[in-house]
């Protein structure tokens, strides 16, 4: 099996991120930003990304926490916003999930949880952010790789709510060596790295029943990117994907997400895009100002 | 001024629909229907079309009252349900409302009530109704108009929530006039006319704040949707619509409103396409199974 090197140069990666960033979101009228912060490593480079970009005065790091949420997701998300000077709240979502719970339980009566419960708590995210978008007239950065945006991994109108995707044609490995980029070459200015070094070493969760990890539901990241790589920018099939060495019911598993997922990808925001094939239609179409409704 | 007569053969419109109702759940793998009933036209003649399409048994319509919501609202929605025979719920918001106004409170501090407000209500209810289609594995209908969809009259990961719309290419006075053959065809077979009068004859509203009418916003429905035909359809400009007759202040904030409401479209639910210039994809390209998670 070979792990592909996907060899990108970051620092030109960024400065395309940062300048398509300022484009966009002037085109779409907007003068500041808002985005969540999870403590993860997908919204810390997007918040260095816009930081950067447009001025850490007009960016707003949200923590959304619930119960399940680790101190280290609220600290790291917190230490972020103050490395970088950008705004920050913290809003609480537990009492939101509990009474959309509540008002749910008669119809729900035996059921046990699922995906159900997970889904509520992205959601209920996606309403307070898209209500902090709405009343100061920011607009909403969605915080997607393209790894999960490939699989599927995200929830519709929770974490996938905004108006401007930034990394969804970024892989989660190119994310991490990004932020690694980021973090070096902050230093190498003789500046303080921003992403703390936690967020870089815990292992991605989404964090919406406890102990979730990432690779409870999807192989190393590693093994996926170079899968999906494979099956998006090479167009391989699953028998020439298997032949590379890959364990032909995992690829088949794989693909059969990417496949299962077009659905949410068909409802996402647009997505800043670096490579030929990104997903959706990328920036080409200018979508006009007016998203503040 | 000309108010545009649509034309439409109400007996192939309602058989259309029905035909793709079936061929599109079919494909996406469900086998059960969950809908909003709100009490008004939309979702009225949705529920019909899902009720005669997939048999009342599968369809669940469920009403979302506010504390705004009147009760011709609730009183609607539930004498529908029964006269169709579907399966009924009632989940009250308000206590979902309040729990995310409450989080919300000291981020806006003194900033007065908008827009922000009515999209919360709205966004819960999305919130609640994705809950359900995600329990219960329930395909979602959206239940939006052409003359709505065209304007931005809707909120996105609100109403806007959803695996399929329904009649998204229908101006709002196609789907009067299709309730009206709805009920009329049900008399002369001896049945009961499913859809309430009082749905029929009040002012259409979103009540998503007091005594709120779609009309304090836009044109009666016959002038909006007769300017909407002459630059959608049509392919009219400015100019060429005011000398139909229409004002053209009035002409030039429509137009507007299209372009400016690109961003919601762009993510919008897959809708089933009965004309040549319906929004978005249609249904040509298949979405596979998988909208369940």
């Amino acid at each position: 099996m070979k792990v592909q090197d996907l060899h990108l140069d970051y620092g030109i990666v960024e400065d395309i991120l940062k300048a398509f960033l300022v484009n966009e979101i002037r085109k779409f009228g907007f003068n500041s930003i808002v985005l969540g912060l999870s403590g993860g490593i997908d919204s810390a480079v997007v918040a260095v990304l816009a930081a950067a970009a447009f001025g850490p005065e007009n960016v707003t790091g949200v923590s959304l926490p619930s119960v399940i949420s680790s101190q280290h997701s609220k600290d790291d998300a917190k230490a972020l916003a103050q490395a970088l000077g950008i705004k920050y709240l913290e809003i609480p979502i537990s009492s939101s999930v509990e009474a959309s719970e509540s008002a749910l339980k008669p119809a729900f009566s035996d059921k046990k949880p699922d995906v159900t419960e997970e889904n509520i708590q992205a959601r209920i995210r996606g309403v307070l952010m898209m209500a902090l978008s709405n009343k100061f007239g920011s607009i909403l950065l969605t915080t997607g790789n393209k790894s999960e945006m490939a699989v599927g991994y995200c929830t519709l109108y929770g974490d996938m709510c905004g108006g401007l995707a930034v990394i969804s044609d970024l892989y989660k490995t190119e994310v991490y060596s990004l932020a690694r980029w980021i973090n070096q070459n902050a230093v190498s200015l003789g500046k303080v790295a921003p992403i703390p070094q936690s967020t870089l070493d815990k292992p991605p969760s989404a964090e919406l029943r406890p102990d979730q990890k990432d690779q409870d539901s999807l192989p190393e990241y590693s093994v996926l990117d170079s899968i999906l790589k494979l099956y998006i920018e090479d167009g391989l099939n699953i028998k020439a994907i298997s032949a590379k060495g890959f364990d032909k019911s995992l690829v088949e598993d794989i693909l059969r997400k990417v496949d299962r997922s077009e659905y949410k990808r068909k409802q996402a925001a647009p997505g800043l895009k670096i490579t030929p094939l990104a997903f959706g239609v990328g920036r080409r179409i200018p979508i006009v100002q007016g998203y503040k409704n």
